[in-house]
């Protein structure tokens, strides 16, 4: 294992479990306005617009635009076609700000106490500054700092952002490890000479899950989760 | 006393006694060295040229340089003409990161654990990410974000940091307030729409503090220090 000085981790699904709850705030607000909705299928609809949206601003079909402000626009559309099209400004903007909401898996809280007291811990997540720090607030996460797609204007798996991340740290690429569940953007980290860990998390899309439950390529580590990766770093 | 959202703090002298944490490093590696030192002076001409060297920054005549290296670039002047123009690299480098060692003055912990409760509290310095990273580490600042002058590639007092601050948040520019110690940042906040909190630190400059002893305009509140803040906004 490398001498690694700061850990960098993906947010949604890595630490997060945006699927659950999604949903639970859909159903709360279906059942407040009496609504028929799948909230599964809305959670998963939601979140399948995630890249095609991202995709646009980073091949400069659209200007940067927040996470949330994409949030909103795919949520709007989702709304219209749904038994919640009646959703007034401020009940929107409540269910929109559902990825501020979002609850660590189990093992965040034990293995980030534990990671951090050796090693810079810092979210590093196509969600915005805002987005990120309410998420933490709200969860009890105690990152060290927050580095967004935001601060470089660039979505993952940009390069951009693997590099600035690294040029704010001032560390070598390979002090910094990425941590998370997506083997896109571990292959992105990879090829900027940053290690590497591999968290599998078979529930992060639910039953259909079939994605990313293998590593794609050799990476610096495969830990069952943040307490292993602990662990592995003799923290 | 308008609805605060967010608390952004300027750190050097604010937040921490940076002559302090400089005569108290400079004092340990000439004695070290059996070097004879005034390292209060010294740290005075350390400070002296920090305005100086960011204004080269700021008017275009250097590229962006990040504060450990505009601090490093002036220690090693002030180096050549002392006891310990010796020092090797990893010493000078050591030295260099004293500003990553400063101590907060007594009133901060309480504070900011008080006014995180309700708030988002920020970093909102001159100091790049990993100098103000490794401060709160060290010190135990339980920073929400980090918002440095590195991720505008803009030094205060330029309006493009109060501004980009302000976007980062994804707040109204009133909802912010910045507290500082000196006037120079609080009328540059003040100037953007931000509220301002004037914070008095006699002790910063030594015992030839005369300046920022007063506020220079009215702020929205010039509290005697972080609790009393706190107490201010019903923390």
């Amino acid at each position: 294992m490398p001498a690694i000085k700061a850990l960098i981790f993906d947010v949604f699904g890595t630490v997060v479990d945006w699927r659950g709850g999604v949903i639970r705030d859909v159903t709360q607000i279906a059942q407040a306005r009496g609504a028929d909705i799948d909230a599964a299928r809305f959670a998963d609809a939601w979140r399948s617009d995630y890249r095609p949206a991202m995709d646009l601003v980073r091949q400069g079909a659209m200007p940067w635009t927040k996470l949330d402000d994409l949030h909103r626009r795919t949520l709007d559309r989702l709304l219209e076609d749904s038994g919640l099209a009646g959703l007034g400004e401020s009940e929107r903007d409540w269910l929109n700000r559902c990825w501020h909401r979002l609850d660590p898996w189990p093992d965040v809280a034990e293995g980030i106490r534990r990671l951090k007291q050796d090693h810079v811990v810092a979210a590093f997540s196509n969600g915005n500054v805002s987005l990120l720090v309410g998420m933490a607030k709200r969860a009890g996460i105690p990152w060290d700092c927050i580095i967004s797609a935001e601060l470089f204007r660039h979505y993952k798996p940009d390069p951009e952002i693997y590099r600035g991340a690294v040029e704010l740290l001032s560390l070598a690429p390979s002090e910094v490890m990425l941590v998370a569940a997506h083997n896109d953007d571990l292959c992105a980290a990879a090829d900027e000479g940053l290690a590497t860990a591999f968290v599998c998390r078979p529930g992060e899309l639910g039953p259909s899950h079939l994605s990313n439950l293998t590593p794609a390529r050799e990476y610096t580590c495969a830990p069952a989760d943040l307490t292993d990766l602990a662990a592995m770093l003799g923290a």
